[in-house]
């Protein structure tokens, strides 16, 4: 499996401007638009899970469907409305339509002050409520004594849906991707992360695999508990390494959460690709989770696995707002994310442990591979084949080797190449 | 066991001014004397253990008593009497009564050139001598030729005094505290250590008790021997976590002194307290130890045991002088030494491990513990109760939980009753 | 085993003027020489193996021997002459007469532009060729269109030479001792070694040892790995600690080369003698090597070895050049590296697991080791010796000792002796 030259930064992007009008929640038909699309890159098999179903603690909530949502004052001028963005409607809001006094509608509007252009995001799963958000500057122009409210939405039992697309390697031990999508038009959280991970999988799927690959598209929370609920044990029996994919679609350096005690493969893989080919990435603690690794990370559960962001959500101020959008995310980010991910990936299906055949130093000249003259500093050029001889004791893997060496996996590969063809080397399961 | 708000700051001030001018040593009536003041606030009993004995590698010596002290000039004026300062008199000093050279008289003197207002502490046990402590200012007043020497002491056949306090708690497993009395008129080192133990031992007879209480009153380094050489086998086999008491009655912060290797569980609890409440402490190396934690910690002993402190003795100026005396402690200072005993102490008694009950995050909402619309940070109140959760995975005990979320206990302790009332976790042994 | 004060800095200066004009290389009479001058100190025993034996992946050379080398201008005078230095000839040159142009003759000419004064110090061991060696100021002076060159050297089956001395104990565990002689007139790389070594043999001999010494003089890299192919399995089974000796004639501070993960007793020994006795030490990882350790801890070989140097080979400019010759190296300094030798060599000798045989603080007083009256800071004196005896619980040897009280073992060894005559102490093995 190796790394290829095509740039799929503007792919990526035109995928994700496709899917960013779709209006997403934790159910209904935007989740179900949205997989559709996705299946013009590869081939995710979509679940409906029935309302009411007990998902460990949960329970899967009535499917929610919306239609159209304004709110207009008594000449019938609308002042909020759900067609110019998606993200005026509170997310689960109930049917309504009725006549409003501003100060009921207050108690029904969101926005932002310290941000007085950007439409935040609110939802309200659980409780059966409505709600618009709006700018603040917008809503200081709402000053008449009346409005009328219509929400044109269901909210009824239906079905949780999510996809899955499954890649068989050589090994039915598992690597596991999971993004989430339940956000209507918000673009880095969250639509980089499906939008990644879908050409990942077009990726994975055009080479030979040593890992069997599990992608999942779920809804967040919700969604990930519910496949979780279905799939533990299978998941705990077989996944070596898991990543969870969000916030990849900004021009910000990475960042990485770690998993519950920051010491599973995952985290292991993570903080070798990140510090050895992007140092300035920041490391964050399991205390600073906030998307599906809560999940996944869980006492019980506790599959290895770590969240992959550039900028992690909560982190900066486009955040579940109107301006986390198209304009925010640029196909360059994403093309550096694929890669990013290609690595690790790369770093899964390569990483072994190499023990080499002979005791002391193998005289690497007779084989043409060292400097026939010794003079000045003539070993440098194979400076690293000499360390990776050394520490290929058969306790170290290729990360720890490249950990100790501070050598990013790149430099290693010819290495291992070069003596594995001189017959220098053995490769350990 | 909770935290009771009467301020016990004043009646500890008083027993201590009650037992400031008694003129304690290693053996001898001022320890009986003390230990019945004790009485009047718990109930604990006294052991007799007669001169001669053998405990380990030492021998009890004889009985002390010391009645009148003084020098005067050959004109019958007192130049140092013991009755002004029982500091006067050097401890264990022989009986005397004859006429000296000033130059005799010199060789038996104690003063700190440095600290010339303040009259020293001075001891010699185990080589038998006369001798007396002064201001240095005073002995520059000492230019006559002879002066009388008298003193009326007694230092025979006779017994070491110590006193225990068992308090009966739902285990026999022992929590074990330390404190000595064996100083003259010293207020913080070491009154403040029994005036703070006495009420610590009446606040907990007062309480349900999981753990065994097991409180000392002994001479330092002979009677903490003594104990140990009687009781070596039950502690070692009863003790989960022991602390010693000194120096608490200075406003200064606190400090602690580490076991031997720094890693027994009283060393955890003391760690956690000061870490998470008083943030400032000091933490010291058992290598600057010099109380009776040398005793307990020793090879072969090994009590799980740390001391705790303000100002470590030997770390202040007034140490082992007159300038250590009621007015160096306050009331106040007594106080907060109280309210931190009772922290650590209640660590102990409400330390458990728990695990929660169901796989991935429970769903919090819908049992009134979750706020009902995602907007903001909206899930910052719950923060504390979704990491307690997190790490609540049976590995880990509240401690364990305090250090990583690094938040004080007290935080801790209403997240554990909710969860438990809400049946959401289950407490391990 | 004690230190002992003669001082044999110019004895071992004397040896290395010896030593210096001989024409060393990894095989060869130069060899034999050198390690026939040594054993007027030392009785070293010298093997020979023949040329073509395999040893591990490696072949034993054809044996080189130089008579004489020049490079004369068509007039017939000298420009290069190995006769003034034998740097000047490339180690392993094949026989060569005849003329060559100016620009084939550059073609093998080494030198160094940055350092122009300097001769370089040059090989081709494995790949056969004739070259000469120059300071870079010479070089610029051949402008002539033809030269003749010469090389009197013989290159055919024979002999690697190497030396071993071993120094019964009482036990037949091994403390193992590197060097390496192979280079022509270079004093601190390589002399200083062999010399420090064979006056480290000698004091060896001439006291009761508790360990067998290894002591061996090879070629460095062929020569280790020629040892290890005949002594794998014996230094094994037997080797404690070993230590490869370099670059300790300058007069700068000391280094070591830690063993391929840090964590051997070597590793212990070197840095705690190094830490508490010349703090301003610096250590090298194994992926600094570059001498035999590079063998002697490899994979599988995994002897229990550090490299110990002044400045590490490579470090310092006049490293591999004519400039690192007798001026450079002072009798002080080898008789001070003489003295860390020694240092480390106690240490392995006397350290040991000791336990206290009572329970508490053994009662000093009544031997005589405590100051009778208790004022000020009377038990500092002491303090060592406390904190040994709270140390020596049978966990910890003399070393462990040492590192946690930061105090050098020749602080310790006299409390050990006080203890011991007390009775008071038991030796573990």
């Amino acid at each position: 499996m190796e790394s290829s030259s095509r740039d799929f930064g503007p792919d990526m992007h035109q995928l994700m401007q496709d899917l960013f009008p779709i209006c997403r929640s934790i159910t209904g038909e935007g989740v179900r638009q949205t997989l559709r699309r996705i299946q013009d890159v590869i081939p995710v098999k979509t679940y409906e899970v029935p309302s009411g179903t007990k998902v460990f603690d949960w329970t899967i909530p009535k499917e929610w469907n919306i239609f159209d949502a304004y709110v207009e004052d008594m000449n019938g001028n609308n002042v909020i409305d759900f067609q110019i963005n998606n993200l005026h409607i509170v997310g689960y809001s109930v049917p309504t339509d009725k006549i409003v006094t501003l100060e009921e509608l207050n108690e029904h509007l969101y926005s932002l002050p310290e941000q007085p252009e950007a439409i935040p995001y609110v939802t309200s799963y659980y409780n059966e409520t409505w709600g618009f958000c709006v700018s603040h500057n917008e809503r200081q122009k709402l000053t008449e004594e009346k409005y009328h409210v219509v929400i044109k939405s269901t909210l009824d039992a239906g079905n949780l849906t999510y996809g899955e697309y499954i890649i068989p390697g050589e090994s039915d031990k598992e690597v596991f991707l999971s993004t989430y999508i339940c956000h209507p038009s918000l673009a880095n959280n969250e639509l980089s992360g499906p939008v990644v991970l879908s050409y990942i999988g077009k990726w994975l799927a055009s080479k030979p695999r040593r890992y069997t690959y599990r992608m999942i598209f779920v809804p967040e929370t919700i969604g990930a508990i519910t496949y979780l609920s279905r799939n533990l044990q299978e998941l705990k029996s077989r996944v070596v390494a898991g990543f969870n994919l969000t916030c990849l679609g900004d021009e910000s350096g990475y960042s990485y959460i770690a998993s519950r005690y920051g010491n599973s493969y995952a985290d292991k893989v993570a903080n070798n690709i990140l510090s050895t080919c992007y140092p300035d990435f920041i490391q964050y603690s399991f205390l600073d989770r906030g998307s599906d690794e809560s999940q996944y990370c869980s006492p019980g559960v506790d599959l290895p696995l770590v969240t992959l962001c550039r900028r992690k959500f909560g982190s900066y101020p486009q955040y579940h707002t109107s301006l986390d959008n198209l304009d925010f995310v640029t196909p360059k980010a994403l093309s550096e994310s694929y890669q990013l991910i290609k690595k690790c990936l790369i770093a899964v299906e390569k990483n072994k442990k190499y023990q080499i055949n002979c005791f002391c130093e193998p005289q690497l000249g007779k084989r043409g591979l060292y400097p026939t003259v010794s003079f000045l500093n003539s070993a440098a050029p194979v400076k690293t084949m000499l360390d990776f001889i050394t520490y290929a004791d058969g306790d170290n893997d290729l990360i720890d080797i490249s950990n100790r060496l501070n050598k990013p996996l790149d430099d290693l590969f010819p290495v291992v190449k070069t003596l594995l063809d001189a017959g220098l080397l053995s490769t350990l399961d």
